[in-house]
């Protein structure tokens, strides 16, 4: 006999413990919500909300954003034309570990070339997982006059080379599951709008 | 009036969800169970093993490993100094953001260097996430007897070459929290020594 205090009940199965076990355990289906659209489109902001609305629907949810990714993970990457790739890369491999955990990921990056973020989605379809482009569109001119960070006019000076609208591209999504016009409706009709598509599609439970 | 099927009660609030609400939703605190040892050592074995009795728990988990790290995320890296120290890095910040999500995170590289694995903890000790590393010991005779996956056979015979232990160094922590010695207790009772260790730190809750 033993006098060491022990957890009881340990069991375990052998093997690895698969996707499907995790979507039960959680109650959901993990899936990647890839925002884009130009700087000062309000990326964020709806990614955000949504986050918060969907975790008061009791749903698990993480957000990659500029934050916790370009002072981390990326932070060995600049602006050239290969780093941006890099950079695009790295957040779609990133998004599919955690859709694969089960979790729904919510990633907030100008990500402006469709090669990148197609190369994403593909990561992510090629190995069943769901995938939705959330379109922020909003135009140069009315980003440029929101301005929040003050970045175009720094790229309009010179101070800032290769920016996005300015004197790098844009390309818009072609077939982005969802469209958003920025700022023609309400911040909460833009939540209300990819709640209910996530929720008619069926994708809120496991 | 409309007649569009609508989602109701949609609420969110402004402001990003804490990483204490993402905790508190869950019923678990994130962490980072580093293991670390020869190859062979048995580390993904017992990581495995513990990852499917924590989720009989009721607890939320995820694993990092070769299959879904190598292939993946860091697929661009090779074996020189720099990219392995560069394939623990990434590795070392992936695993944050997963805490950070409120994930049990298991790792089960052989992360050989000191300074690499003292770089992943300081990452997520830095930001408040609790980080145990776990020391799968094992002889380098017995894990060249064990050879799975036929490894040693061919850094011996110079088809592999800066092969851990044979030609590249195993540098053995010094403080790890949790030390296994390998093949010396059977599964279950490694299994049952780190669960009672987060029992025990009362890290099994929110």
């Amino acid at each position: 006999m033993t006098t060491e205090q022990r957890a009881t009940n340990i069991t375990w199965h052998e093997g690895e413990v698969s996707r499907e076990e995790r979507y039960q355990k959680l109650g959901q289906t993990g899936m990647v919500l890839w925002f884009t659209g130009l700087s000062g489109s309000g990326k964020s902001t709806i990614a955000c909300a949504v986050e918060s609305a969907l975790v008061n629907m009791g749903k698990h949810c993480y957000r990659l954003d500029g934050d916790n990714v370009r002072h981390g993970l990326n932070k060995n990457l600049g602006f050239s034309a290969e780093d941006r790739a890099e950079n695009i890369r790295r957040i779609g491999e990133v998004s599919k570990l955690f859709a694969d955990a089960g979790i729904i990921t919510l990633t907030s990056f100008i990500s402006p070339y469709i090669a990148d973020r197609d190369h994403a989605r593909e990561l992510c379809e090629k190995d069943g997982l769901t995938f939705i482009e959330v379109y922020v569109d909003i135009s140069l001119e009315a980003a440029e006059k929101r301005d929040p960070k003050g970045l175009y006019k720094k790229a309009r000076a010179g101070e800032i080379k290769g920016f996005t609208g300015i004197d790098d591209p844009y390309e818009e999504p072609k077939n982005a599951e969802i469209h958003l016009i920025s700022h023609e409706t309400s911040l909460d009709d833009e939540v209300r709008l990819i709640v209910e598509y996530l929720v008619g599609k069926n994708l809120l439970s496991a």
